[in-house]
């Protein structure tokens, strides 16, 4: 089989026989297997070698580019082993984030005690940072559909309506316009609610005059999309209209700071300076964004100190917050895509202070 | 802090200062905190501590019992080595099914070199298969809504609305009926797809005279359900009955198999018995079921000589099928709790084949 995407991995540069993919969404990267329970070993010669479970066995042969697929009747690692020794591979590599300690203990009894086994960094997830034409086409799509769902969404807000309710809605037009599923559990929360940047949505009812706040995603064709807007029911008070544009003002500066060339924490440092500026950073205490595709957080992260450096290509969040408890939150975020000279925001949605 | 459930882990006799737990359900188990993100170390001497990063710091305090709450600055793992500093403990076990061997070195690093790490089996996973009465509560409560929204989503079956629209339409039920999620990505699949026991819902539409396998679950309060019918649009042909009998009474001998006492291997042996009568136990790939509960797979599975002895308290679902590439497939699931004398059949929904 030839792989869908290139690895990033140099097998010859890292003095590797082969290397052991064991994260799912680098599994599908490379083989284009959308399964829950897949392998992949790469081999410095011969074709890569798909393993996969036999309630996938005609799944991954509509998927998985032909060759070499194998079905051990056993637990996968089995069967990997079986084909690293049959391979006469010494040296192997491995996911080290991917693999728990229990799966290791078990390959390394597996294998001939000559075999080498090296911990490896996430090299795929690096690979995957840059996003191809056909990668963020999928991203594209995704975004809209997300933001045509909160359009849908914000029909149903009313006083009477609980978060739960109004998250099942949301999630329902996602599925309704094409997506596959939403990207993470929606968030909807409301009054002090919104202070938990992570809420859950509850059996609480939305009432008149407080601050409500979505989080929302979906996966299109595997791609995820996410985006964050709060809205206020009623006419908003002038403290929260102040809190609002501080928050928009670090956003809309963080969006102008990410360009090629730029540290993801250069970002953070932006929207922080700006938050500080208004007295709020010490309110704002998670990372700025992060990178998505076939995962809702993937690489790089935009915290403090990050040092990854931006390419084009790149998909992230720009989502600062502000969180104040028994007051309420307000977090804005927007996907965006890296191009050559800046960035191009691909969420649609307005982020002047929706009042319903 | 005191613990929610009993861990199960005797520290004493294992002769350890602490365990780490870091499987994402069993923190949530013992601690009752239901983010994304925390870890708990229990103390042979003091009390349990819990750890989360600053974005869950008001949700933890909602959830988690008080006296010892850590949210350390940066990585979960430095403030976890930090504590088991300050706590003088030499002899630390941890969950080697849910540290992956990066974090392993990542902890062995940051400790001191006369810490010795101890990897553990699931212990937490073990005790979490005999339920007590609030969960098996929460469970029942799950399936009730399973079947409920299974019941609306019938009324929405007609020829051309696709595997998709059918899969959101259902999910939007259960979520207004008041679960939380969807257990799983619910699987509808018609005609030749339903021979993939993990079917992806499509765009493909519904047509006349096919068969439609719809397998769905539910969380509620944190608990899961699991339930699969397999229906046919139009009258079903002679052949498509004969197997779907065959499928259902090697359903109902596996039910009639379940009793303290018996092993989960017993189960699958009976469950295959009966497809192996009707010359379709190669049709059948995957194990007969699996536990539920926090999650929708735990401890016991029922495969294959699968050794585990069933007790009461145990909440587990029965779920053979049949699946030919070309023709399709029939699976019929419920989800069942061992009882002092037998099993009790949570799942209300008929078990007649559908014809709509």
């Amino acid at each position: 089989m030839s792989l869908r995407h290139e690895s990033g991995i140099d097998l010859a540069a890292l003095e590797l026989d082969a290397v052991l993919i064991a994260g799912v969404e680098n599994v599908r990267y490379l083989s284009g297997f959308t399964g829950s329970n897949g392998m992949l070993l790469l081999r410095r010669e011969g074709n890569p070698i798909f393993f996969t479970d036999p309630r996938y066995t005609i799944q991954a042969a509509q998927e998985v580019l032909p060759r070499t697929r194998v079905i051990p009747r056993g637990a996968l690692i089995t069967g990997v082993a079986s084909e690293i020794k049959r391979s006469r591979a010494r040296r192997i590599g491995f996911e080290k984030s991917h693999i728990s300690f229990d799966l290791y203990g078990q390959l390394k009894q597996l294998l001939d005690t000559r075999c080498e086994l090296t911990p490896l960094p996430d090299l795929v997830a690096r690979q995957r940072m840059i996003k191809d034409e056909r990668e963020l086409a999928a991203i594209r799509e995704s975004v809209l559909i997300n933001s045509q769902a909160f359009e849908r969404g914000l029909k149903k807000i009313r006083p009477g309506i609980s978060e739960s309710e109004l998250a099942g809605e949301i999630e329902y037009q996602m599925r309704r316009l094409g997506a596959e599923k939403p990207a993470f559990e929606t968030i909807v929360a409301c009054g002090a609610r919104t202070a938990l940047p992570h809420a859950r949505p509850t059996r609480q009812k939305l009432t008149a005059n407080q601050l409500i706040l979505i989080d929302m995603g979906t996966f299109r064709d595997g791609y995820a999309s996410d985006m964050t807007r709060t809205l206020h029911l009623g006419a908003p008070p002038a403290k929260i209209r102040r809190m609002y544009q501080a928050v928009l003002e670090s956003q809309l500066a963080g969006i102008d700071a990410v360009r090629p060339g730029v540290t993801a924490g250069k970002v953070d440092r932006v929207v922080r300076g700006v938050l500080k500026k208004h007295g709020l950073d010490r309110y704002f205490m998670h990372s700025t964004g992060h990178g998505l595709g076939l995962e809702i957080h993937e690489s790089p992260r935009l915290g403090k100190g990050d040092r990854t450096v931006l390419e084009a290509g790149m998909a992230v969040t720009i989502e600062p917050g502000v969180y104040i408890e028994g007051a309420g939150g307000i977090r804005i975020e927007d996907t965006v895509v890296v191009t050559q000279s800046g960035c191009e925001v691909l969420t649609p949605t307005t982020k002047e202070l929706i009042a319903i």
